[in-house]
């Protein structure tokens, strides 16, 4: 007997190892044609949901869905679009739940951040009060690192590792060139809510290099920044400072912000960097480089973690296999069971606990002046950017795979929200 | 018998593997004692020779010498320092032999740019008529790809591998976010005034993602460039644009002037990325991200071309070479035999022929259009990205090496230009 099919959807910002957690999906899957039909896709995520354009794995070879493991950003395509409120309008939600029946979906894995995490709870309640019951499972990733009840989120890892050698890296240079001309390195890097991204900068700091970090957990406060910068200065010559996009004034207004706005009404963030090396010109009179890594960091597949692309594997086969035993409504995730040697399980949440809850650095991971992390947040955050995972090369190119992603025939109407 | 002292100084930008150069002269020099004495190194590259801080890197052990060929930046320091015209003002070509001379030294191998090879031209001629002649050979560096009569520069290859992987997992990205969000990705790249760097990010529509160049080589038309970016939009559903931070309107104005200068009055340049950006935002509408590498892309030894670290190795190496051989007034070069398979031999280029010569992309390096590269680009780049030579990683982070750096006793008195 052939199993009921499966619905695979990649939600909002794509990560260096989320194909991974797609990978581990459906290669298990495919190990069980018995209870689990075919993997569709939604092509653009959720979106591909909604228009009925499901992409159909089973026509990938295995040859091809292995490499996903080792390809970066959404194989099937993301998006970012928070279905309405079902309470508010619930068209939304019945169209998800009319396709699932049309193809004969009876699980839905949903590969994302916070906002997903609420819309797997929602599918997993409505199909139920709508008498066609579907098993919501839901796989974290987020670079933010900010969901709550798991130790971390498939995708920080791999950005860890990409910042602290990044800054690293910059750090010799600036300090090579520092004699002369270079004497401040302003390095931009994501993280609107929370300073994850920016704390794993501080892991330079173990190599000698003066690093002062600007969490959006901390309020910005210039004085205290100029000063503390241009002591490293006197003392080392050099200063790197690495911020997160979402650092803000005491008002709340952002550094970065420019007054553009993302399609959420959300500012636009990007362009702290540029800001703070010209309040360092300008008061400080240091001559400075910056750089802001921005798309970069979160897709650089060739610096991955090894221990993040294996994490974010296991939890895509987790799902699958919480699916098989019958849950529903929870999320796989990370339980850390020691920091050294490194070990960790993986566990389950209940989804009602994890949606709509933001994880924040705790305070005794930022120390007490506000610029740097302590022995507490490198103990966290070490484990996580282990082991290199290189993909392969050819003619000095990674080889990523772009899927052929042909889609299922349509067999519902048009939709539009 | 124990031969004359050597002096090696790094000069300009540093990059992945100028301190790969440095190891082939050291490495090599330590071959020959009866010939060559001691490696004295500039701590902060001609600065030091000036201020007589020479570092004894007889005091480093091999082992920590052999790290340099996987350590970025430079391993001495170095410096923007443009000596004076002697013509107008002699102290610093002559302190320079000053201190030659109270060393012992009679080799100057100096690892740079333009610049660099000019000044290692002057000492030759300078030291000979003030009769204590010194053999002056240079070793090409420079990311930026420009010197003359050198198939390529060390460092360069490193860098366009670097700017063709981003470019190409950056887009991975904005493609897979495109149908809701981002449609464009920006990003900024290094090279004041040719366009090699840039040049890279074109390797990156071989795997069919939709890329437009723009090259400081060709003046900036916003109409056009507008009207290509948003052809590609229509067609492909998203635009990644790899703009050179030297890349200029009609009139002579950078798109990234913001009005800072450096140490030299060359404007800072850094911030076309944001300028595009929005341009495109007003203009068509599309939403956007925006990345501006800097300091990154050079310092970037985690994704260094294993072609790059060779030949940046073996030109330190030949370096010395040639000095054995009573060379002088010459820098070591790449003389490319074939593209496919990639061969290659290491030549000479007088001096004389080199200085304050810049080589621009040929124009048959760049498409009809302006906005791409030609198969002839290819056939030059590829070779250069080839190979992989990755560092050691320790608790997930690279093993790069900070050397001792100790100070040779000083025998004159201060000075100060």
């Amino acid at each position: 007997m052939k199993g009921r099919n499966a619905f695979y959807a990649q939600s909002g910002g794509v990560t260096a190892v989320i194909n991974a957690s797609a990978c581990g999906v459906i290669e298990t899957a495919r190990k069980h044609p018995d209870k689990i039909g075919k993997v569709y896709a939604g092509l653009n995520g959720i979106v591909g949901a909604l228009s009925e354009e499901l992409v159909d794995t089973s026509l990938e070879s295995d040859a091809d869905i292995a490499m996903l493991r080792y390809t970066p950003a959404g194989a099937f395509g993301s998006c970012r679009l928070k279905l309405a409120d079902p309470q508010v309008d619930s068209r939304g939600f019945e169209r998800l739940i009319d396709v699932f029946k049309a193809h004969d979906i009876g699980y839905f894995f949903y590969n994302g951040g916070g906002d997903s995490a609420d819309t797997c709870f929602k599918v997993s309640q409505l199909s139920t009060l709508m008498g066609y019951p579907v098993q919501a499972i839901h796989i974290p990733k987020t670079i933010d690192n900010d969901l709550p009840l798991t130790d971390n989120c498939p995708g920080f890892g791999s950005v860890a590792k990409y910042v602290a050698v990044s800054t690293l890296e910059a750090s010799f240079d600036v300090r090579a060139m520092s004699k002369t001309s270079t004497r401040i390195f302003v390095f931009e890097v994501m993280g609107r809510h929370a300073g994850w991204i920016a704390a794993a900068g501080g892991l330079a700091a173990d190599y000698g290099i003066p690093v002062v970090i600007l969490f959006p957990e901390i309020e910005f406060n210039e004085a205290k920044f100029l000063e503390r910068v241009d002591e490293n200065v006197k003392r080392f010559g050099f200063c790197t400072i690495v911020v997160s996009e979402g650092c803000k004034y005491p008002n709340g207004k952002f550094i970065a912000d420019q007054g553009a706005r993302d399609v959420f009404g959300h500012a636009h963030l990007g362009g702290a960097a540029p800001i703070l090396a010209n309040m360092i010109r300008q008061k400080l009179g240091h001559p400075f480089h910056w750089a802001v890594a921005n798309y970069l960091q979160r897709s650089a597949r060739h610096l991955a973690s090894a221990v993040d692309v294996q994490q974010a594997y296991e939890l895509g086969s987790a799902a699958v296999e919480l699916a098989l035993q019958g849950r529903n409504s929870v999320m796989a995730t990370i339980e850390r069971i020691s920091d050294d040697p490194y070990q960790y399980r993986i566990g389950t949440a209940d989804l009602k606990d994890v949606a709509n809850v933001e994880k924040y650095m705790p305070v005794s991971f930022i120390s007490g002046d506000g610029f740097g992390i302590t022995d507490d947040c490198r103990s966290y955050l070490r484990p996580l950017i282990q082991g290199e995972d290189y993909p392969q090369y050819i003619n000095g190119m990674p080889r990523y795979i772009t899927l052929k992603n042909r889609l299922v025939k349509q067999k519902l109407g048009p939709f539009s929200i």
